[in-house]
């Protein structure tokens, strides 16, 4: 196969592989696979597959809605979710997001990366910015909410149904979401407030620790 | 209670609070209380204690040791260390370990940034870097170590015993444990090698999703 200037630069410039170097590829529908390069040239190349090394490994139906903070704690719930196994990660907008827009390119290019380094072979899509009530409708009925809700606090996290279902998180802004908001969360059939122990987490933190415990429960981490 | 000139500035300079303003104090052993300023100078100032509002919460008797890794990383791990209730954080030095030293101070001051952000009233304290069989041989023989083992990836993680005991959580350096660190650990009989699902996670996100599935399972957050 071909590969273009971008991923010359990065495999024979920053990696320093030369012809007949291993290199393992993934491109989220075929598992993984061992490859050579054939060619290496400063505005592409050719890398020859060998064999399948890995099956494909879908993360679980799991998304992330999350409202998106400063730049690196936002690059950073995006490297976790990768890591942690969501299959689909969305900036949602609320009352009070501080972010106006995302840079949708760069935080799908460090879900790419961060699957590249816990060797998933499938890459969660990052949406662009999300008003909540877009989000809220867009749900299908049948994809449960874990809404991660401050006004628990102290309770114990309850997440309980079958694995395989179809899940979604929710994590509020700085500011925790606004009246209107929580009523609108509240009046959702398929939504599961959960609490998150007895202190305050940042956004970022909840994001971790909703992803850890969903799938301890509920994912593939069993 | 008097405060000193850097408390001073936190308060006067970049909070902005003037005479009569109220503040929440901890000191780690009575809880928080209301406090209101009394004077407020460039070098220091006076604040009334008023009433307590929160009684004293400790965290659970969990350490958590990891191995430094990039500084960006390594305050991420002592900030969520703190929000998440660690009581002790104590930096490793592996054999694998990158960093040859690191600034506790630096790292302390973290703790405490993170223990006011999320409402704690107790910081969790700092050790200096430790090498790692100094680490193990000061364990207290009831202290249970859940080691996050990444020979272990793909099985389901495992955590049990009552509420209430001692334990430590051991988080490995990006290169891994070397063959006689991991010797040495599978011999230790307080050993709970752990998995953390199917995906390599790096440290940081090991170190989080560790905490949280401890808090779950063992800890406060039931």
């Amino acid at each position: 196969m071909a590969i273009n200037a971008d991923q010359a630069h990065y495999l024979f410039n920053v990696m320093r592989l030369a012809r007949g170097a291993p290199v393992a590829l993934f491109n989220g529908r075929d598992g993984e696979w061992r490859a050579e390069v054939a060619e290496a040239g400063k505005r592409g190349g050719i890398l020859i597959c060998d064999r399948q090394t890995a099956p494909l490994r879908l993360p679980p139906n799991l998304w992330l809605a999350f409202a998106p903070i400063k730049k690196a704690r936002t690059d950073f719930i995006v490297e976790k979710a990768t890591e942690l196994g969501a299959a689909r990660i969305i900036p949602v907008q609320t009352r009070h997001t501080n972010a106006e827009r995302i840079r949708q390119d760069r935080l799908q290019a460090h879900a790419l990366e961060a699957a590249e380094q816990c060797g998933a072979t499938a890459v969660p899509e990052v949406s662009d910015l999300t008003p909540l009530d877009k989000f809220l409708t867009s749900l299908e009925p049948d994809r449960k909410l874990m809404w991660c809700d401050e006004a628990m606090i102290g309770q114990a996290p309850a997440l309980s149904g079958p694995r395989g279902a179809k899940w979604a998180i929710l994590i509020g802004p700085e500011g925790g979401f606004s009246a209107d908001e929580q009523q609108r969360l509240r009046k959702l059939p398929q939504i599961h407030p959960t609490a998150l122990g007895p202190r305050i987490l940042r956004a970022d933190t909840a994001a971790v620790a909703a992803l850890t415990l969903w799938q301890q429960a509920l994912g593939d981490w069993a």
